[in-house]
Parts: C-alpha cells; sequence; structure tokens
C-alpha cells in the first residue's frame, strides 16, 4: 500500500510503499552530512529507493542536476512520481537500471560519461547477503542487501563517475567500516570526514556518515559525535533541527 | 629534570623526565581500554617510553610476563628504574633496543620469538616526519616523531609477533586513521573494536582507541564515545573513575 508522507522541509512530499522499504533516518542525516556541497553541482545519488536523497538535496543545496539511479523497476517509478508531485522535473532524473550498467547510457547521455560529477550520494545496501534476518518481501531485500551488486562494485563505479577532487558521500553500518574504507582507498576515495552516530552517549555507533574525496591527501577528520536522542529519551535538539521541527 | 610521579593505583610510581616526554591521557586511556586482557598473558609494549603502559597492565591485568622495548638508552633506563621502584622485575622486562632489530635477540632470549605473543599494546609515534610543530628536544622528537621506524615497520612486526588470534591494542591521532586501518588490514591485523575520544561531546575527536586481533574475521564495534570533559568543563565520572578518583 503506499502512503503519502511530508518530509517537513519546504512543503516537499514522498511517496512510499508501506509493505516495501521506507527511508530511514540513515538518509535524512546522510542529506545533513552532506549541507557543504556546493550550488550547481551535478549529482548522482546512487541505489535512490524512494528518492529522498534527491528531493532533500535538491532543495537544501540547488544542485544544477540529480540523477537517481534505482534497480528496481516500481520503486523508480515511485521515485519518479514522487519527482512530478514536488515538480521537481527540472533537477531530478530517476533512471531506473542496475549501477553497473550505467555505462551503458553513456553513449545517449553525455552528461553520465565518467571524472564529470562533482558529487555522489548514497545509502547503499548495507548487508552482504546470508548474514542477518532476511526482510519479509524481496523489495525490501534488494533495498538492504548486497543481492545484484558488491561494496566493491558500488565504490568503483562512484569513483569513475567522479570528477578528480569530486566529493563522495555515504552512510553505512559501522561492522563493516573497515572493509569500506579498505576499498574506497584502493578507488581512490580519501576519507576526509567521518561523522559516528549514537542513539544515545552510552550506546555503540551503529552508523556511520562519511565524506571522501577522489584523489585527496590523508587527512581525517572525526567530527563531534551525532547523538540521535538524550538521556530522558526525547530527541537531541540537534536531531531535532535536522527534522525542521524546532 | 626528573620526578617522581604517584600513578594512583596500587601504590604505583613512575619516574619521569620534565625536559623529556612525560606520559599522557592517551597511555592511561589505553589501560583501561585493554582491561579485557587475559591474566596470565605474555605481552609486548612496543616503544614504553616512561613504562607507564607495562606499569599499570602489570597490576591491572596480572600478566605472566612484559617485554616493554625502548629505542632511547636513557628513556629505557629512567623506565628500569620505575620497575625496579615498583618491585616489577619478575613482570616486567625493559629491553633498550630499536624495534626493528627484536629479531636479532630471538637466538638468546627464544621467548622473544615470532608468532609467540598474546596481546601488543602499543602508543607509537604519532606523526610523520615533515609535519607539525617540532618539540623542543631530541627526546620528545623520538617519543612522538617517526624518526627511525614508520607506522608501517610498527605494524608489520607486531604482526609477526603475535599469536593467531592474538590482540594489537594502539592509541592513535585519529587524522592518520585511514592510513592506520589500511595498514593494519594488510598484516592481518583486524580490527574487532573502536572507541573514539572525544574531548567534549561538542568537539571533533583526536584520538581513537583500537583493538585488532591476528586473524579474525570482520565485523566491527564502535563502543560508545569516550568523553573528558562535562559540558561544566569537569572531568566526566567515567574518567575519574579510570583515573581512580572516584
Amino acid at each position: 500500500m503506499e502512503r503519502i508522507d511530508d518530509l517537513n522541509f519546504e512543503g516537499l512530499k514522498i511517496i512510499q510503499d508501506t509493505e516495501g522499504f521506507c527511508f530511514g533516518i540513515d538518509s535524512v542525516l546522510l542529506t545533513d552530512f552532506a549541507r557543504d556541497v556546493k550550488r550547481n553541482s551535478k549529482i548522482m545519488d546512487l541505489g535512490t529507493g524512494t528518492g529522498i536523497l534527491s528531493i532533500l538535496l535538491s532543495k537544501k543545496i540547488n544542485p544544477k542536476k540529480i540523477y537517481g539511479i534505482e534497480i528496481q523497476k516500481e520503486v523508480a517509478e515511485m521515485a519518479e512520481r514522487s519527482v512530478k508531485l514536488n515538480s521537481l522535473e527540472n533537477v531530478i532524473e530517476i533512471i531506473n537500471i542496475d549501477i553497473k550498467d550505467l555505462n551503458k547510457l553513456k553513449k545517449e547521455n553525455k552528461d553520465l560519461e565518467n571524472n564529470t560529477f562533482d558529487v555522489i550520494v548514497t545509502n547503499p545496501p548495507y548487508k552482504k547477503l546470508g548474514t542477518g534476518i532476511k526482510n519479509k518481501n524481496e523489495k525490501q531485500i534488494i533495498s538492504r542487501y548486497e543481492t545484484t551488486t558488491t561494496l566493491d562494485d558500488w565504490l568503483k563505479i562512484s569513483s569513475k563517475l567522479l570528477k578528480n577532487n569530486g566529493q563522495f558521500y555515504i552512510v553505512f553500518r559501522t561492522d563493516r567500516l573497515t572493509e569500506l574504507i579498505t576499498n574506497m582507498k584502493k578507488y581512490n576515495l580519501e576519507v576526509k570526514k567521518m561523522r559516528f552516530v549514537y542513539s544515545n552517549i552510552n550506546e555503540q555507533s551503529i552508523l556511520v556518515l562519511i565524506k571522501a574525496v577522489k584523489g585527496a591527501g590523508t587527512f581525517l577528520k572525526i567530527e563531534k559525535p551525532l547523538i540521535i536522542y538524550n538521556q530522558d529519551g526525547n530527541y537531541t535538539d540537534e536531531i531535532l533541527k535536522i527534522y525542521n521541527i524546532k
């Protein structure tokens, strides 16, 4: 069943399938983390799902263009309807394709050529196949698990698409952080900034926000912790601000 | 000028040279972080300096033996005097040698052979030569800078010394974290646990505590943030507890 949710930012709305994969706090936090992206950037949102990252970024950053890539046909169509619902067709283009087949489109659309993107944002599938508890249905499985592409594919393709000095923003699970960092290094994506997300100050961090720059030198900054809940169980001021509630 | 400081734990004391490199909070935090080391372990403390890690661990963990390796002759002699001052000669042996020459000692002392150590602890020189502001004198430079050995040497030697499944504990600067992680991976030291140290909740993290296990599988836990100061500028309860003040 589909429903339309208000994104609480400049009247933006999003269509979601309650039986599919609904966007979560990870995408909202990544959009906030990517707030230093320059206006007029050409952006690719790899694995856009509902289109949440593309839609939020379109208003927060004023990009030149965002391409949202989604492998699942039905999900891509829904994202496209969300783009139209928000009258963002001039900024966001949803493409229904496996990211591994992106190079096939380069002939018809020069704008998709390698080494031309200013920014890549991505909230990729977190889990290796065969790990953890499976989600109920196929749509959720493809959104969460590496069914068709591995983390390595994801990073290799990102690095190819980016200009030199282009920026790469990713939200990922901390349990695979060393794998992520070593693979990023392999594809010349140098981590410059990391921010760990802690549910509260007394718990381990499950999520990490990362900014890398293609071809940059080594110097990493670990930003202040991003805490979701106060000791009293309410959202922290920062989370309220990110969600535009305060 | 030398002075004797009380370590505030079971009467332990340490001799330090006020013009050399005095131990800091990093060593104290690493000792606490390594509290899950098993009793009766054979431990090597690479780059022991004043001997602080070896001396604290000797009482906190009850190891079988700790070898403290220090390249600087005067510093090693001072560490040895601290060992005697605490009557720890049976547990701690300070060896004055460049860690790269450790293999030369294996013939005379079988106990130093490769693949035999349960645990390595280290607070290595943080800085690459030619970066940052130089410390005043040579003793401080050797303790802080990679004058004689690089991070890569440090990790390679650690990995060789450790048994399979042996534990590696390190405290390091976050700005070189990606280099540290990729190099650890290269030498089969799989990061299992990281804890970021934040001066306070609104500041970036400069230090990180890492536990790796030789030959382990990938699964990383990012522990809750370690915060040094409360918002009011006083030490947090956890720091007071680590320093045995509370």
